[in-house]
């Protein structure tokens, strides 16, 4: 059975003790399973106090982060290696004291605009430090992984195929394919396909829409991305993200380039979110029974 | 605000005390506004009793037909009009009775598989017994509903712009269309268009699949549908009809050509019908919104 | 390399000199490769006349028919049985002075409106009487395509799984499914996913749109029909199949039910459905090279 | 009747002799009306030997740019201004001289990932800069295009809605909308709707797909662009970007983050892309005249 979750940038943009309360009552309060929290900046997180509003509100977490462009593992760069191995060791850290079954986001290089295309070499040296990675993950039973995200957000994973080898490359157990609905509108020549063919190695899954609003808002097929979804076999986590300007700030409103207000009311979105979720899985999973049962008309 | 509604056929094919408690009970307790009753067999309908279920329930009704071959007003036969428009005036006192809001269904026509086009003095007679019946139906605050259907269920409304023209000509301003997105699929260009164009003359909606079954596991764009039902501004009731040989028998299954299960439990289909015509109604309120809010990204 | 087809039904209802003078001339001009040929009225068509004129242009042929009523083969009626057999007979013989490749469409059953279920034992006759005329068939070159139609046309074949099972049962390398766009949109919870599973069974395949009229003008996704035809690795015919009253006489305007003029001009027609065909048919290729090409951004 | 264009990018990333004889007359072999030259390096562009090019080969010219970021014209800073304001000069004296008829692209900001969002003041600065081009334009019968880019690209035009406000203020007849498929793809909440409600301020197309590469071959619903296009009544050029890490090289390949080889062949690229724009512009004025045909089944 899949577990739902939402993003915390949905509630907030800090990590205050009341942005954490907040985000957390209400993500419960509707119905999710999980919480998915960034771990952009791992100091404004009160890692015993999350902890214990999740274990009170009966959620778990997932964890997220991209690295910074002076932490790019696929930079080749030495000094950038190492802030970079750190930083992903600090945030397995954190997610093993949060509790957290996931470590996903743009791990694999940075989380930027790009002018160069990627290099073998560099690419090469992030799957050996993601191997290094992927064993700490695996002593606290965390998952990692690596993101799909569009052309102007990295240069390393463009696409689902692009992850699939990537894992193999690594070829640790636990390090997975992070898909995104958004990314994959820009990038995929068949969203439906891409998830089918990723099968066993999709390990996370967002969901949203075209430009990050409500789903069903935009402009992606929906419902074909959940038949997918039902069709791979998918049974971990799916979690909702959206990001408005009403709540994204500095920085992550520059590096997204959030200009405009998606919506206003964070609950309406998350409540909405969650069952439009469920409608169209369950009516993925209805089609897919379907499919069997019109095999015959006729009793054998 | 729209009402949402369930066809009975989804729970059961007769109408004795016992499914009549049933479905208006099931149909109470997932939420639905109201139940669309089927007077093809006027006998078989205890007015008092399902008026009282109705009332302790707390909901409301519609009622459908579809007139038989021998009583077809669009025939340009004397006999075969005045049996039409004696089950259509048998029909709209039933509906008073029971209190219901609509009249709907195939009631321009015979329900049948025709064989030849329809003539010009055959629709001539069919609007001038229409306007009759939507005379007596204004006394009771009846909205008569025009059912636009497939080929092969009837040969005088296919198109919702052929049912706009039809209102045009009875000229009364309690005569609607009723569209219904089984047959659109069949018969429309454009779809959400013809939605659209229907305009302020859409009085009566039908949402299901492609196939008939659960909303959602067929081939419709029910994403666009929504869209369209919104751009239109239409507020009135919305009803799922889902077939499935599981509870339809002759000779409904015959005329309907129902030659497979398409699904098991009523309560399942109708819940989920429900949770996803919600999810879909929001997510095109919330585009429609997004388009008026994507205006401007600076202030004035 | 798929070849592509045009129906005659587009240019003619008939098969005088004239009409299969004009038919196959003006199939041939516009680029197709064949032209299927109706054999429902099998005394009109003058085989030596359509074979000269057929060679002249350079063209080859398929057949088509849909079995009678009183020659159901599915009915468990002998008499009904005995006509059917003969009728495939008749067709094959026919086929085969023609130098047709296919004899496809409704042989399973009669092409009518049923009003009551198949029977096991039926479809079981139909089963063996079908074997029979594949033997025939193959002595001939000949591919036997049954069609999955809607369930108004016929009873027994109204998804692509049961067809696939049909010819399991059938179990002659000669008989083959034949799908179609048109029935396809009315009866299949995942279009794509039934041209998919079909696989290798898939023998014929008919394109069109949902109301039967220039393609691309009506609600199916085409684009995604194409998609599937590639993916299932389908190399067999294409044949466009449209109806409008222009053309279309009775008794098939009825049988049918065109009660509309979905087109006035023959040529332009069929000249768009070859251009837009061979544009989504390469669309569809691309879009299989990128899936494959996006496999990695950087050198191995 | 729309032109058909097709982008120099598809065909060269400079504009050398060679590469200019190359790119017309291939554009004009296949067909095409009109290419569309980028003058993001005006120096490279000879002038007279182009137009003779053009000229000689039979076809028309439109002219295309994004202003750099220090030229932005929305950056309410002086010195950038006068250098925006002096590029948009140069290339509206460069397309008059090459016989243009449009200079289309991101001329109200600066082509680049922004990190803020734009101020009141800085785009009252572009509209009236925009303004001045809008008169130097007339002088040459030229129509300025400015173009709704996506989120990553620039912040001032990412709706159509924000384009025709802008239109508006400019006030200026020669001013007006320059859609992508691409970047709606990604912006719009409904690119249908977008489409039709720009309505007569729409001047300029691009057609592509999501991932830039052959049409048909991504995830954009192109079928319902064409009817967009067919229902607002569009007359103007529609021209047809790809882009592939085979051709486009430094800096543009960094600038629009190609990371890919999404096509080997430039020809075989653009006379598909010509094709299918044909095939589906032809469909939809097909669904557009069925919806005018289907509205009455019977004589008057």
């Amino acid at each position: 059975m899949n577990k739902f979750g939402v993003h915390a940038f949905v509630w907030t943009k800090d990590w205050t003790k009341e942005s954490c309360v907040r985000a957390i009552t209400n993500t419960a309060e509707i119905g999710y399973d999980l919480i998915e929290l960034s771990t952009l900046d791992p100091k404004s997180i009160d890692v015993d106090f999350t902890r214990r509003q999740l274990e009170s509100a009966g959620i778990g977490c997932t964890a997220s982060l991209g690295l910074e462009a002076d932490e790019d593992i696929s930079s080749n760069d030495r000094e950038k290696e190492r802030r970079g191995q750190a930083k992903l060791e600090q945030a397995l850290a954190m997610a093993r004291d949060l509790g957290a079954t996931h470590v996903c986001g743009i791990l694999e290089s940075a989380f930027q605009k790009y002018t160069v295309p990627p290099t073998a070499e560099g690419v090469k040296r992030s799957v050996e430090i993601l191997h290094g990675a992927a064993e700490i993950a695996a002593k606290s039973n965390i998952t990692i992984g690596l993101e799909v995200v569009n052309r102007y957000e990295s240069n390393v994973l463009n696409t689902a195929s692009q992850a699939v080898e990537m894992c193999k490359r690594i070829g640790a157990p636990n390090v997975k394919v992070h898909l995104d609905v958004y990314h994959m509108n820009i990038e995929e020549s068949d969203i439906q396909q891409a998830i089918i063919e990723t099968g066993d190695y999709l390990g996370y899954f967002h969901t949203g829409d075209s430009h990050r609003g409500y789903m069903g808002s935009g402009s992606i097929d929906l419902a074909g991305v959940f038949r997918a979804v039902v069709k791979a076999g998918y049974q971990g986590p799916i979690t909702f993200e959206s990001f408005s300007s009403r709540v994204v700030g500095q920085p992550l409103e520059g590096i997204l380039g959030i200009w405009r207000n998606l919506w206003e009311d964070s609950r309406d979105l998350a409540e909405h979110a969650l069952m439009y979720t469920r409608a169209q899985l369950k009516a993925a999973q209805e089609a897919h029974k379907q499919a069997e049962r019109s095999r015959l008309p006729w009793p054998k």
